[in-house]
């Protein structure tokens, strides 16, 4: 696909100048770009690789002195990381070329596809499930049975949609993704040692060794509307109710949601997150990367928390946190530092521990 | 699949009351419940949502009012979520209807199935593996020649069962999960960095950078009865001997155990916990989620490690842990107090200080 | 396959004693040994155990007594590791036993396959893919469109090769890996609160709720030679240039590789490790399990992690780091000792605080 200059800038409503009837059909880093690339020089440093590359078109920062830098046409813009993502859903080829129902998949004559969905070859729809028009369901798929897929659905190869799941629109899964695991939950015909340390913080008091009995998931999973999930990444189904994706949040990869959770809109969920299960999650949380979160507990609106945190207990709105646990981080920033001079603190009250000694010797 | 009330409190062992031949074909939380599901309201709590729902029939608490509750019937258990592990299994409507061998399943003529196995769409089944009665075999997975599954397993979509694997009866395989990846197991011709820092305690040596070699593993994967193993976990094949997980374990979506290692009976390995290579885990184990276990350790029964603790050294029977390093949970907590007071503490000795010079200057 | 103790010890290229012209088909540890396995004993710890085994050959460390062990030969190895990964290797009898092209293999007839390529069932290959000669690409794997493997590749089941992916010699890929998902690349119209949080260290200013739209991945993912991915990791494309991993280097289990960051040569990545986006990772870097490193900083050559250190800063070359946040580990030790030592140094403090004011008092 090949677009002109102008036609770029007028999906990202920036303004363009010099030749925009230029042909671009890539986007490249200044130093590596060729004569139909366009470059991504959007700050003067990034810029200065220009010389280096062949770019005849650029976007660059507000007011850039274009024709200085040897360009044939730019587009300027005022958030960079907002005209990438303009410019890369323009250029972007795609994994494949699918076209139609391949003849190597298995659909169930129940099934309902709608208008235009694509199906790759070895995937697999069950009994009743629905697929929204538009859809592109890749290669060596399971979608369980009497599943929902919202229209325009994108899902890369060997994703798994379990059964009863109930899936907005535009959803888009990377490879792996599983939806509509069975949650992890297990029960033991008496009180377990688990129970007593949660109770006691700490105490087994004396639970002898039992088996696990398995509790089945009945619930399934509800996702709303422009959600993705990252390559590996699980999502168990409930127990009782669904487990649950608000609209508009983002799962990167290999993230862990448990059984019941409830996620909110707009979060973002950073790689190997791990959420336990029963968790209330609200709206425009950020989770950085290998954080993790106990059961049972709820995150407030606008929450973030730093990668690597561990969450422990209840966060309220807007609370930003670092940690294990995880405490504010300004409080965590004082008590790194305090750790930090703690070597030193204690020789100086070994010091002090001699000098009031002989103080109160000499008394 | 539809039971009587009756039915179901007997397959639970409890008692019922009321109009016992009530049809139940679900179950639902309180508020929820419809005509024909049974309304879980095991507290006081819960059952305050019944009347905005439509149930009939619950599972309540013993010596319940379920009459004063708007009920028509009633089942009274003392511990729920026992009660649950029973109720859940009745009404698990499963993931797929499948029966029999799908014409597009790719099964070595000299592999052997067991009476009434049923094998999904393109799932491929090796040389000589062999697969107990009763086995529900999922799409798109791949059993490896000379594996062998014991009767009436349970494996999700696109579940990896590496060659020569022995896995107990009953198994169940939530999607992607990995049984049986090569060991992570290299070496450098001369001796490197690591092995220096691990024998100096963080001095590297001059080591000199190197490539690195494989280390084959010619071991499998040994499974005891009633395991189950969650969504996109793995286990490695062992170098020599088999990697193995005792009778009764339950690990959940993306643990990872390395090669070599053996866990007992009966443990819990939860969300993403890691385990390293040759690590010797008890029996009625629980680690929590995004637990770490170092290499070459061992783990008494019955200990249980909080969540995010990266256990470092070996654990005797028993011990409760928390932290990185793992340290018992009381001492982890009087750490961790006394680490809120360390900028007060602080402050404290630089008063000190000043006081103590001042009169030692006044002596 | 079956060797002579003189074919193992001369691939080995070491010293072989005895009836040399024993068979050999397997290895395994001493106390498990047949008669036609080599035992592994290169410690005198674990050649004891050889007598309740049936060996009649071994492996042994130099000037062993072997005849005292009551062996027919013995092959004498100085570093037992570097022996394991020659010996393994020749007795590796591998997952399939596959050959040619799988008649359930869906491959463009656009992409090229080199001499003796292998492709097992239900694998789909796209269009303009090239595989090198002698590569075995297991079942159920995807290969994108345009990418590119080299010669000799080893590709377990259920394996993704994204589209445009370029991929050396001798590539190993265990179940589930997934080679060039999307990255995990969104941004806000408005300056977002986690911006805030970056530049404020700790505080939002007021950023209102937000949705988050998608920065696409026009780049790839580009591999050295001799590269080993784990069971179900990830690594995701880049943005606009690709995302890299060396010559040599080894990513274990479940690993996160993220978008545009290039790992160089013979790294070891162990179980779970995760890795933001833009980072720059040097050559022969040892990351432990569990370590995470946030996004755009730089880790120097020879650098190591302990298993389950967060790296939230810049590491010189050959640095050794330890904890959350990692720091040098002589320092983490210090810190560590501290703190366990800091409940009584607060107690130590109160005992002072009391004896000043006493001393004070009574000046």
């Amino acid at each position: 696909m090949t677009y002109t200059v102008q036609q770029i800038a007028d999906a990202l409503g920036a303004e363009a100048a010099g030749d925009t009837t230029l042909q671009i059909d890539s986007a490249a880093e200044p130093g590596d770009a060729g004569a139909s690339d366009l470059a991504l020089a959007m700050s003067p440093k990034y810029a200065e690789a220009l010389g280096s590359g062949a770019a005849r078109a650029a976007i660059l920062w507000p007011d850039a002195d274009w024709q200085a830098l040897g360009l044939k046409a730019a587009i300027f813009v005022a958030r960079p990381r907002m005209a990438m993502s303009g410019v890369t859903a323009m250029l972007d080829t795609g994994q494949w070329d699918q076209a139609g129902i391949h003849a190597a998949a298995v659909i169930d004559p129940s099934a309902e596809l709608g208008e235009g969905v694509s199906v790759g070859p070895f995937t697999v729809i069950g009994a009743r499930a629905r697929i929204g028009a538009g859809s592109a369901i890749g290669p060596h798929c399971t979608i369980g049975k009497d599943a929902v897929l919202g229209p325009d659905a994108r899902l890369r190869e060997m994703v798994s949609i379990g059964a009863r799941a109930t899936i907005g629109a535009r959803f888009i899964a990377q490879p792996g993704a599983r939806i509509g695991a069975d949650g992890f939950s297990f029960v033991t015909p008496e009180v377990s040692g688990v129970e007593n340390v949660r109770r006691t913080m700490g105490d087994q008091a004396g639970a002898r060794a039992q088996s696990w009995l398995r509790i089945h998931s009945l619930g399934a999973v509800t996702i709303g509307d422009d959600v993705e999930v990252g390559a590996n990444a699980t999502i168990d189904n409930g127990t009782i109710r669904d487990t649950a994706i608000g609209d508009g949040s983002k799962l990167d990869n290999l993230v862990h949601v448990g059984h019941n959770t409830r996620v909110g809109r707009d979060c973002l969920l950073c790689g190997q997150v791990g959420i336990s299960g029963s968790v209330e999650i609200g709206n425009n949380v950020v989770l950085g990367g290998q954080v993790g979160v106990v059961d049972n507990i709820y995150i407030g609106d606008g929450a973030i928390a730093a990668g690597g945190s561990k969450i422990l207990s209840n966060l309220p709105a807007g609370r930003v946190v670092m940690g294990y646990p995880a405490v504010r981080m300004e409080t965590h920033t004082e008590i790194y530092k305090a750790q930090r001079r703690l070597p030193r603190l204690a020789r100086d009250v070994e010091t002090l521990k001699k000098a009031v000694s002989k103080q109160g010797s000499s008394d």
